[in-house]
């Protein structure tokens, strides 16, 4: 007998031989896709412990926000509309300077319950605290690949290098595939700017040694390469970590924003994905990455919010309509990255950046069941005609109203089975904003 | 006694006086706001017919969606990521071409229906059918400003432009100032490369007459305004209509992607609102409008979502946030319209755009009560900072749970008090769809 029977459903598989079935059912037993069909396909003995009627929603891929400092939700609208170094040096560091360990796990537990309310089944986290925030991702149910983003410029950093290696050792021993495999530790280099080489190669090394995805941040700003280029000879961040072999085991790229041609042929080369946000990139002036480009020579290219606090939020069907629009405006070319190829991004090619290429990022027979469930009976999701088109140009994260990881459902209808909202909100205001506010 | 009263609320009134009141009141009586303080300077007699409490949610006056073709939300989702002239010429003129008044109206019921749960309390509207619009929009109790958009190229139109122009002087007749003043008729040219100068004179002096805001489509995309300048002596398509007069009357101008600097000192001049519809011009990559120079020049910039077919939302929320974002990504300047800004478009100048300055955009005595609660006990919505950037950068439509026109609550916790949803979405699915793809 399955565990879960969805029918009637209009299914977005993202499996490119038969992306959309309309009126589909899907299977579920023992947290994996058993079968993904037709009504009139179904296989027999399709008995279940519990059936969903689907019709008139949509069920598609759990979407996977491969960009996140997710604890920086507790910044939530803390400070906007300035100037990168007066935002980041007069507001962010010294927040985050004080941020107790209480306050960042406020934070975790509110942005997880924000993207499980809004869709996302798994993300990629950068920040402090990590094994703190590995057990309430193990408790909440959600999947992600989490690191600590190693900051340390010289010597005077020996303290933070430590400590962030430390936490990154103790999240691959305690942490790694935990969860039924939901946890992974990735090795991080926070980004060319803030670390130096001695520092890049150990964290290579650490990231050969275990099979690990290295998250770093790459070519944010103009600011960022054209310092870059006086510091190493004229080279770009990219060059650089190619240079020194960071690129020969998988990388995950945040940005890309300000990527020359050559560095893109090096990321296609070295199969490094790219982690678009184009929310942060605007909200922060950054600049508008260039995605056809990097589409079209094969790079991976994914999306991510970024940290909350130049964002601000973390619904990422925000990040994947922007992605489609910003395309077409910036290359004045309607055609440039269609509904499917802006929503493969927050799918398959997540799920490919996150080394999770053969677990999630479709629905298929044998992937696990990652999902999500949209309300199509609303005013703005109706007619529909193409639940591609709906699910990337029209839905919004609250449209979600079913969310799903490994065949458990973790929020449906408002309510969320693994979390205690009142509580969440409560523990964000009252021990992580007055720390914020520096009250 | 008032009608309502409203508690405890985090108040945005865009009164510049004092734009936010934190634990804010505010008094309705006749449709009417009597009075917006903090709760301790409460007017005596504060007895009402309701009492809401807003204990940690947000009050703020209801979005004014300065540019809309309503009734095309029937065409959500049909046709998407096309050359503009493909899209047009082979998707959406035909489909118009067959358009029932039947399908029109469901059309305008479902787009009213998505406005009303979004936030949206007042829209300008151009399309066909306009008597008919009317009609629905004194039923639905929402504010609206309609014109039929006049296309007369040449002889070969007069049918059309006759139709048009009979259709404006049935509005002006029937409905202008209908519905205790919620029904406006403006005048309308559809574009300068949709009409001839006798067309727009006789438009304008309709308007002249009557006392009418103008509506017109205005250098959306760089083919309009190259073939405008070939068409007459080099001059831009803002330069002809201010030569032949058409501004000397209010006029609100959609678009104005490709405005020239002397265009937008003439806009300036003659007080011309521009519509600014972001979504609407990256989607049909016509390019980015340069907000923060007409801002600058004192042009009163303003929002539109454009047709829902080129959008695919009605969510003017979405607009709020883009308009913010995009001018501080294409200036490269993360301080290019603030939070407060982007939200003065979408309120306080939408309502002049309008001609309704002195009625609503502001939560103020005397003004309408035309007003939005939004929930901030969401996730996604907390910690509250500051209502105004939660407002901008965070909140969606979705989070709208009261939607009041003139004091009238037209929706509440997910439903409609004027309209049947369940017929609306039926009709749009049985009366338009066929049409739309031509079964």
């Amino acid at each position: 007998m399955l565990d879960i029977l969805i029918k009637n459903a209009a299914i977005i598989t993202m499996d490119d031989s038969r992306p959309v079935i309309n009126g589909g059912c899907l299977g579920i037993l023992d947290g994996k896709i058993g079968f993904v069909c037709s009504e009139h396909d179904m296989p027999r003995g399709g008995e279940a412990r519990r059936i969903i009627d689907a019709r008139g929603n949509i069920v598609m891929p759990g979407l996977i926000n491969a960009h996140a400092h997710t604890a920086m939700c507790v910044m939530r609208g803390f400070a906007d509309d300035m100037r990168l170094d007066k935002w980041l040096f007069e507001h962010i560091f010294p927040v985050e300077a004080r941020l107790s360990e209480q306050a960042v796990c406020a934070g975790v537990r509110l942005g997880i319950a924000e993207m499980l309310a809004s869709g996302t089944t798994s993300f990629s986290d950068m920040y402090f605290f990590e094994p703190k925030a590995a057990q309430i991702v193990l408790e909440t149910g959600i999947r992600a690949n989490l690191c600590n983003g190693v900051i340390a410029l010289d010597e005077s950093y020996e303290f933070e290098r430590d400590r962030a290696i430390t936490e990154i050792k103790e999240l691959i021993a305690n942490w790694h595939n935990a969860g039924n495999g939901r946890i992974k530790a990735d090795a991080s280099i926070h980004g060319e700017y803030t670390s130096s080489p001695w520092v890049w190669r150990k964290l290579h090394a650490l990231a050969a040694e275990h099979g690990l995805v290295t998250q770093l941040h790459l070519s944010e700003t103009k600011k960022e390469v054209d310092e870059c280029r006086i510091r190493r000879g004229g080279r770009t961040p990219a060059r650089a970590f190619f240079d020194e072999g960071i690129f020969d085991t998988p990388v995950l790229a945040a940005h890309g924003v300000w990527l020359t041609d050559e560095d893109m042929d090096l990321l296609a080369e070295k199969r490094v994905s790219i982690a678009h946000c184009p929310v942060s990139n605007l909200k922060l002036a950054s600049g508008i990455a260039k995605v056809r480009q990097l589409l079209e020579r094969g790079v991976n290219v994914c999306l991510g919010t970024d940290g909350c606090a130049s964002n601000n939020s973390h619904d990422l069907f925000e990040e994947v309509k922007l992605a489609a629009l910003l395309a077409k405006g910036s290359t004045l070319d309607p055609t440039a990255v269609p509904a499917y190829q802006a929503l493969r991004m927050a799918t398959v090619n997540g799920a490919r950046a996150q080394g999770r290429e053969n677990e999630i990022g479709m629905l298929k027979s044998g992937f696990d069941a990652d999902l999500i469930m949209l309300d199509a009976q609303k005013a703005n999701m109706r007619p529909l005609y193409d639940p591609v088109s709906t699910a990337v140009y029209s839905a919004r994260g609250s449209e979600v109203r079913l969310t799903m990881v490994q065949g458990r459902v973790l929020y449906e209808n408002g309510e969320f089975t693994t979390i205690d909202i009142e509580k969440t909100l409560r523990d964000a205001d009252e021990l992580a904003a007055p720390i914020v506010q520096g009250k």
